[in-house]
């Protein structure tokens, strides 16, 4: 079977460390950005891979704006746009049936509307791993951890072969049959750490340093693991989520970095979908919803700066 | 009777307006400064006293530190330091019998400890009047609004003349019987607008722009007044808080500014007696719960700073 082409669409920082990986790992692979002028600018100069050990390597670029991408180029599609971008993609991947599509985004809103898409496999990829993005062309692997991959819809094991060659490039991409409870897991930690930090404005490691935030903290994953009927998991998930903070004690978290840049946040993707369930199940989550609503509020100012 | 000579202790907006007030109402008066170089710059300048109308008044000032403070200066204090300083003035306040004191902080918390000091008559001053201190040696009244006087203990009707002349010179000072009403209704508003803002760094105004703000600070009224409870004043006080927003919509609250500049804030004396008093009577106000953690927490980091 000849190797299946891969579209990445979507730069951030996972969307350029897949695509760097791929080439690393010599599969066809086409890059879509958002920007028209980071498309040029990354056919012109390349992608700068820093790997984990800190050494350089110039990748070769392919790149096309979203505006002129068309879905024949590619068979499979890495969609690592944010989830609140998901929607506005979905006539564009629409156009015809893929062989597989794999969405890569925080929080679990926008499953829904995956079913929509004529897709031999849907899957879903759970990011476990740090990326970021230096500048437009540049793209570091920080930190260790995996990419684990779900079957949503349908049957991936027609990309096996693929995982089997991002693996030996030196990116962790393994299967999982229980993905829903991987992702849930990573949506009680991300609920808890990404609100608190960015209202905050501090480190990750400070909602385990400060005994205030400790509480705050706390109370999340608590109502979190109540929304999800996981009440008796509690313990579980907070060490889990404490494990997190302490490992990335310096860093920045998305919703901070959002909030600071006027940025729009993924709040609606992560904390409201706690919000629908909690919703549907008649139950009170006093905590989610302070942030929740605070979150989104900032939100809302935000786009007042961006809009000026 | 002669006029009793007044010991305004605390130089920040408040202390340096009423000081200000005392001596434009020709009122013997000594001001108490923390700081033994405010007092040195105070006393060589003088203070610059800006009104409402934008006019500047010079005014010859008669400082000294709290350090070499003594309580055989003044028959009657003015005690405008913050809340939580309250507790550090005890001592000094204790080496006499005053003929009057009269508190001026926000919150509620600081009252428990004021009946450990002997005076004739003991006040609570309810400030619903703009003054910002530009400097140390300037300040600015702005807005309207009054002063209110209450007694707390004994009966402060000697100082009558007194507050008649500063409400000559311009400061609507009103003595009240229903002080703590009074107290409750500030109470109320402060305990919604100034965590909010702090939290969110907005301005007073956006806590009735933004509709996810707004949402909050409808929930933090409703919460206090379950706690005091004037559950049925729910509509009445949010209300008079959102009034407070309009008219302030340009302001940066106390607890706005006490966070950004890694000052301890008031929270304690505003929110936490709100918390206490909820406790004792078994209430849950999981929101209000929230922003105390959260103000306290964001304290702490202040203090880390401050503490280098």
């Amino acid at each position: 079977m000849e190797k299946p082409r891969v579209a990445v669409i979507g730069s951030g920082s996972i969307g350029l460390l897949l695509y760097a990986y791929l080439k690393l790992a010599n599969w066809p692979a086409l890059l879509v950005t958002n920007r028209p002028e980071q498309a040029d600018h990354l056919n012109k100069e390349g992608l700068t891979f820093v790997a984990k050990s800190g050494e350089h390597q110039p990748i070769s670029v392919t790149a096309t704006p979203l505006s002129s991408f068309s879905a024949e180029e590619a068979e499979v599609g890495f969609i690592t746009v944010k989830s609140f971008a998901v929607k506005a993609l979905l006539p564009q991947l629409q156009r015809k049936k893929w062989d597989g599509l794999v969405f890569f985004q925080n929080g679990m809103t926008h499953l829904e509307i995956l079913r929509q898409i004529p897709a031999r496999a849907i899957c879903c990829g759970i990011v476990e791993i740090g990326a970021k993005r230096e500048s437009d062309v540049r793209v570091q692997h920080t930190g260790d951890g995996a990419i684990w991959i779900g079957d949503m819809v349908g049957d991936s094991k027609n990309f096996d072969p693929m995982w089997a060659c991002l693996h030996n490039a030196g990116l962790k991409a393994q299967k999982v049959t229980n993905w829903q409870d991987k992702m849930e897991r990573k949506l009680i930690a991300n609920a808890a750490i990404n609100p608190l930090t960015g209202l905050f404005r501090v480190k990750n490691g400070a909602l385990i340093e400060n005994q205030l935030f400790s509480l705050l903290l706390k109370e999340l994953v608590k109502e979190a693991c109540v929304t999800l009927g996981r009440e008796r998991e509690v313990d579980e998930h907070l060490a889990y989520t404490r494990a997190i903070c302490d490992k990335t004690a310096n860093n920045l978290s998305s919703m901070y970095m959002d909030l600071t840049h006027h940025r729009r946040t993924e709040i609606e993707s992560i904390t409201g979908y706690l919000i629908k369930e909690a919703a549907k199940k008649g139950i009170e989550i006093p905590n989610t919803s302070f942030v929740y609503h605070a979150v989104m509020g900032m939100d809302e100012e935000g786009r007042k700066v961006r809009m000026g």
